[in-house]
């Protein structure tokens, strides 16, 4: 519990985001919090060790990966020692005593919105208004006493800010996931051994020279040794156009002999190559 | 000339946008232009013939992939029928009269300041102000007659507006290039056969099979062919968690047998495919 309590991550996203909701699944409850208002803001932190853990989301099923996210993932240089998913669900949230009949304005970040459009279709009446965070936007309504407004967020967040569910689960689509990585600094190690229920997955970086059929080579490190990958996601290279970083998520821990023997071969292949990490597999 | 002449090409942007640059350069001097707000009016215009063509940027070096034009590019039906990259050249633009020392305010649109960090790292008394559009910031400054007021854009939109630069070519990085497609509805058949002085290229979207190995069996329809990949960009699959959409782009023309080898190898291991075009490979 000593080791818990003195525990604090760093998120993007005032409290009550589903960041928050990650840190608990990662941290558990007792771990104290670092609201950001960027990413960047995030990184830096754990950088200067104000935090002793970062929680950042890197992709979502509806609307992809955060490249921002895969970005500072190469200019830190940080391990990703867990991940977890969060099922992203969106309610509408008033201050107590206002109805639905009196929403008139809904603030949420745009995302948030846009993955609520049947409830607008269906309530025509009341305008879409983005605002810079969805958590925020509760906060904001209770702050203003607004009457005739209501904010789209988690469930954390009206628990949070005093604020009231009119209507739970409100977005159009329900496979609707965000996955996020736990970062803590490099020569990190767990106290006891971390249990990996679902086995381990491991997150490379890597940069190919730029001659024919090297990606499907080095893919072949992988899957001639059965290696089965769960991401590949590419971003470009600085200063090579037309060139590209490729980020690799796959099952297998570090130290297993046929890891150990994949990575060997993609060195082989790679201009560049670093570990970002290797961690239990999440939900 | 008569074919030229009744031209229209929708882009997203103001007049005077780097899209407008690409407009040129696909289509030439001669092209009329349908400016649009957001990139779905684009789709849209083609999508209803009120436009003969649309321009779309698809990837930055700097930025990366315009992942939503990605997915536009799935959920409308078109064809790619060119591309081009264009050289992302920032210009310090203000009213004419307006001197250097006179300027307080920098208007942009976001990555464009991003852009010309050291720029403003080097003339800490100017302040960023983020706009919805480059060359758009270029218009509002003239219209407004703003004094203590610049804009960054192309020199286009100097042009067009009547603004004078101030300053060339501030951009942090040189290797700053976009690359856009050229895109007319399904049946277009250029009247006169294209030329294409440095080959083919195709583009294709396709989804594989959930199981071990698949991307890697994908990519060998094309290696073991000699098929030289030029890129691959990842999307989330809707209404399938963790399963992504993959778009590929190869050296090679539609006719081309071992092309045709190639797709009929990969029908045998996607679950979906669909060839997004064939067009002469861009500068």
């Amino acid at each position: 519990m000593a080791n818990k309590r003195s525990e604090t991550a760093a998120f993007q996203g005032d409290r009550g985001a589903f960041s928050q909701q990650a840190v608990v699944r990662l941290l558990g409850e007792s771990a104290e919090v670092l609201p950001c208002q960027r990413f960047e803001e995030v990184f830096q932190n754990l950088q200067k060790k104000c935090v002793t853990a970062a929680v950042i989301p890197i992709e979502n099923t509806l609307a992809g990966s955060v490249h921002e996210n895969y970005d500072h993932l190469l200019n830190y240089d940080f391990q990703i020692v867990g991940e977890t998913s969060v099922r992203i669900v969106h309610n509408l949230i008033v201050p107590p005593g206002v109805a639905f009949r009196d929403v008139r304005r809904v603030f949420s970040h745009p995302v948030a919105l846009n993955q609520c459009l049947e409830f607008f279709v269906k309530n025509p009446q009341v305008e879409k208004v983005p605002f810079y965070d969805t958590a925020g936007s509760v906060k904001m309504i209770m702050e203003e006493g607004l009457k005739d407004a209501a904010g789209i967020a988690s469930s954390i967040a009206a628990e949070i800010y005093g604020g009231k569910i009119l209507k739970r689960s409100i977005e159009d689509d329900r496979q609707n996931y965000t996955r996020f990585f736990l970062l803590r600094p490099q020569g990190w190690k767990a106290k006891s051994p971390l249990a990996a229920p679902k086995g381990w997955k491991t997150s490379l970086v890597f940069t190919l020279r730029n001659t024919p059929g090297t990606l499907f080579r080095a893919l072949s490190a992988f899957a001639l040794r059965d290696i089965n990958m769960a991401k590949i996601e590419s971003r470009p290279l600085r200063g090579k156009p037309w060139e590209y970083l490729f980020y690799m998520d796959f099952m297998g821990h570090l130290d297993d002999e046929r890891t150990r023997n994949a990575l060997g071969h993609l060195r082989e292949l790679a201009d560049f190559l670093r570990v970002l990490g290797c961690y239990p597999r999440g939900d």
